[in-house]
């Protein structure tokens, strides 16, 4: 039996990449966190067919209702606008729910932690983040001392960010490369059935699939949207 | 109008002694978090009636459900004895949630970014915390960058801990230096009604109080446990 890598994965491109990687080297425990989002159903679904496509050994779907609490807030609070997807803006947008993978990784880390896990593999990224702050490698290296530090003095968990240089177009790349099910993920934020192939997230994944040179695998709701965005 | 301080609050003693201290320079914008401990609602009770006493501008109560859901797994995976009380162990006993502060925390600077808070008040002690990793000066220090890293760059929250080299007895004279509101406090894991003065947070509350030679203001089953811990 391999050892353990926990995978946070979200039932999107990247995490699958991510789990693919993870799983040339480790079993895995794979985890689903929810808080929220209008498409969770049918992320949750590709969550679930994703893990049972690498048998994962553990699998966790937990919730964050405590985001949707916070995130609800800074909306009405400060009735801050909704920014229009934008894919060149550097600027954080207001969808942003601040610290968020600190949250992700605390559920990783604790979980890990109490099954065994040898790492987390987490597929964040610093381009797409569009400017989050809590996506970039320095964030991740600062986490893994704050895992170090605390939990257990026998406990050496780290996290594995495989994708975090990489842009879209590569990791549709080296997902066809690793024949990654990527058939099996989900990316849209506005449709659960067929992909909306308008919104910000099929925007990216369809630029990616585009100028990787592939076919995306997906079916969309109006199949002309594959070459809008090349 | 005066600064923002979030103050995380347990509803137990620690928590009211820091909460007062964040009071003597700041708002407080109170925050409770809820893990499916068993007198949640007593505890529930005296966060309230403290964030009454400091006329709270804000306050949230979170749950953190998936702590239950990762502890339970702890105890039914590895089959974990329950430890005992004891006041003079230092070994992290088995009711040890993995990384719980760093959930706590993430909370808190997502609240304290969303609210414009300029610091957050953490009630963690080293000494009883019975060899916690994550109750420690170097993981708070630690956190403090992980913030810098993770949130906006014009955002700068700090945590203060202003008890964590403390022990029990010297919270609570400091406490009561302060006039700080501690008969609306809870510390007993066992009872909602009147403390038990037998389970582990008793006895180490009584104690603090023995030894700092004030009588504590909360009611006891039997005021006669009140003498058990010299």
């Amino acid at each position: 039996m391999r050892e353990l890598a926990v995978v946070l994965a979200s039932g999107g491109m990247d995490s699958c990449v991510s789990a693919t990687i993870a799983h040339q080297s480790y079993d895995l425990a794979m985890l689903h966190v929810q808080y929220g989002q209008r498409t969770q159903d049918r992320e949750l679904r590709s969550f679930h067919e994703i893990a049972d496509h690498f048998r994962a050994r553990h699998r966790l779907v937990t919730n964050l209702d405590h985001l949707t609490q916070i995130g609800g807030s800074s909306l009405t609070d400060n009735a801050m606008a909704v920014t229009s997807p934008d894919l060149e803006s550097t600027e954080i947008p207001t969808s942003y729910v601040p610290f968020r993978n600190a949250h992700l990784l605390a559920i990783a880390v604790s979980w890990a932690e109490v099954i065994g896990a040898r790492c987390i593999f987490f597929g964040a990224v610093e381009e797409d983040s569009s400017g989050y702050p809590d996506c970039r490698a320095d964030f991740v290296a600062a986490y893994n001392n704050l895992i170090e530090l605390g939990t257990k003095p026998e406990t050496h968990i780290h996290i594995e960010t495989p994708l975090i240089h990489l842009d879209k177009q590569q990791i549709v790349t080296r997902g066809k490369q690793l024949d990654a099910p990527l058939k099996l993920t989900w990316s849209c934020y506005a449709a659960e059935d067929r992909a909306c192939g308008k919104c910000d997230s099929c925007a990216l994944r369809l630029r990616g699939f585009l100028r990787a040179g592939y076919e995306d695998p997906i079916q969309y709701q109006d199949e002309h949207d594959r070459s809008r965005y090349p």
